[in-house]
């Protein structure tokens, strides 16, 4: 299943992208898409049996392009949300491809690099992504974003660890690298400004992603290609991501795993290295999950 | 006013410690101790008129040593939980002690050094602290914790800082030192364990509290005093550091920043270093705020 959350800011309502790209309202089935949604098997069977029944309303527009054609066409009442609400933690992965450890000079990390975003760092895939003051150097990450639908603290296996994943979706890690490098040595701090964490449009079953090691996903800057990877480049896989932070954290139902990005980010560009400015439009994609548009805007 | 919870986990009741040391039931005028309440002046003056009016029932309890004479003498059913409610985030600052910096032997930073805890670390005063599997350097640190009150975004001064605090309260911010530090390189993995951030027992409001710079602050591990610090010595003021986070992230109410521990943590002691083991008990207090007391135990 497509489930995703439609509505303007703070007051989304559940719904459902189905096979005929038709977008249906789950609202009088389910509160919203959250942790006690996505740990809950009945409910989600629920959800799963009405949408097979047909027994679904249509929200007003026919979807099929939800958030494949880009952001501003829909109504106000049909803007993309988060795919998830009341998000507990995000757990990010630093470094976590072949490609971009080389293009930053860095070592292969002998095990997962791990940082925090903020919940409320997270808004829609069509969303205003904000440069902020006394930024120089915005920088993007396409990611593969994990959402856990199962309690997971010190999973013994890798098979535990993809049973603990309720599906996956599309993220933008934005980063502001001088915040993040340059200014006192704990990333955090170039992670977390509003509005750096583009999530969506959908969030995708899990059983619907038989091999989460094998999507494409890219990302442009005003039309222009930037990045061009695949999950299969991973250093460590989402199976031993989730089951090595279940040592370190306890992972929660609603909470979100970013794994990680490919090289081509503009940090790992040559001078004059291509940061955000204001009103540039980042578009960018896994393959399978959909597809974000953001324009940049100076905070 | 001291704002507090009692009840067991997940079932806290909104309360008031009041200048007789009783407990009030607050839970017939406030859902909870929350953002929601902590941004909305209107509707704490009404809880302040209440208590002042001595229209608040008793708890059936006389709390005069609530969170003084440690935990585990009251009923579950008043069993002190953390001050604060659906916290969105927390903030952490490192190294923000001139005899903690010494101690570590860290430079003392140029700038507040910024780190996350995530809000589901957040356990009672005297809830049990877990020492993650694996764990060898589990740590303890005593600080002052700011509870925010109103969005700070860009603040222009330090005015402007204060006026966003809603009250303080006590955090330890419990930290994994080997996790932390030996781990792959970003402090976050040695600071999100389970039970990790033990807050409370009061939340103090700003107005009872003329100078978060004059507060001293005191730990100690089976009896033996560990810390014993003011935050007089610390680098960055409780109104710098909110002013400086403002220019990274958006505070908002709910949302608590810890301001860093001072001297005496067993990462700055000579070997063998003291870190926690199963069964040790660690008391901590700032003054005005109330103290804990948590039971270490294995995961």
């Amino acid at each position: 299943m497509k489930l995703l959350r439609v509505g303007s800011v703070g007051a989304e309502r559940p719904a459902l992208l189905d096979e005929s790209g038709t977008l249906r309202d789950l609202s009088e089935i389910v509160p919203d898409i959250d942790g006690d949604l996505l740990g809950n098997a009945a409910l989600l069977d629920r959800v799963r049996r009405a949408a097979a029944d047909g027994a679904l309303p249509a929200l007003p527009r026919a979807a099929a392009d939800a958030g494949t054609t880009g952001a501003g066409a829909e109504p106000e009442s049909l803007r993309i949300g988060p795919p998830v609400a009341r998000i507990g933690k995000i757990v990010c992965i630093g470094l976590n491809y072949h490609d971009h450890a080389r293009e930053t000079g860095a070592a292969v990390p002998e095990e997962p690099i791990v940082f925090l975003k903020a919940p409320d760092t997270v808004v829609g895939p069509h969303d205003t992504v904000l440069i902020p003051r006394g930024s120089t150097k915005t920088d993007w990450e396409v990611e593969l974003a994990v959402v856990i639908g199962r309690t997971a603290r010190y999973l013994e296996t890798e098979e535990e660890a993809l049973a603990a994943v309720a599906g996956y979706t599309v993220a933008n890690d934005v980063s502001e690298r001088e915040f993040q490098i340059e200014r006192g040595g704990q990333w955090d701090k170039g992670k977390n400004c509003e509005t750096f964490s583009p999530l969506g449009p959908w969030l995708v079953t899990a059983d619907e992603v038989p091999d989460p090691q094998a999507l494409p996903l890219r990302l442009w800057v005003n039309g222009q290609v930037r990045q061009d990877g695949s999950t299969a480049d991973q250093i460590f896989s989402v199976a031993h991501v989730v089951r090595y932070l279940s040592r370190f954290v306890t992972l929660r139902p609603g909470d979100v795993v970013c794994t990680g990005t490919p090289a081509g980010v503009a940090m790992g560009m040559a001078e004059p290295k291509p940061y955000l400015r204001d009103g540039d439009v980042v578009e960018l994609e896994v393959a399978g999950l959909g597809r974000q548009r953001q324009v940049l805007k100076s905070a």
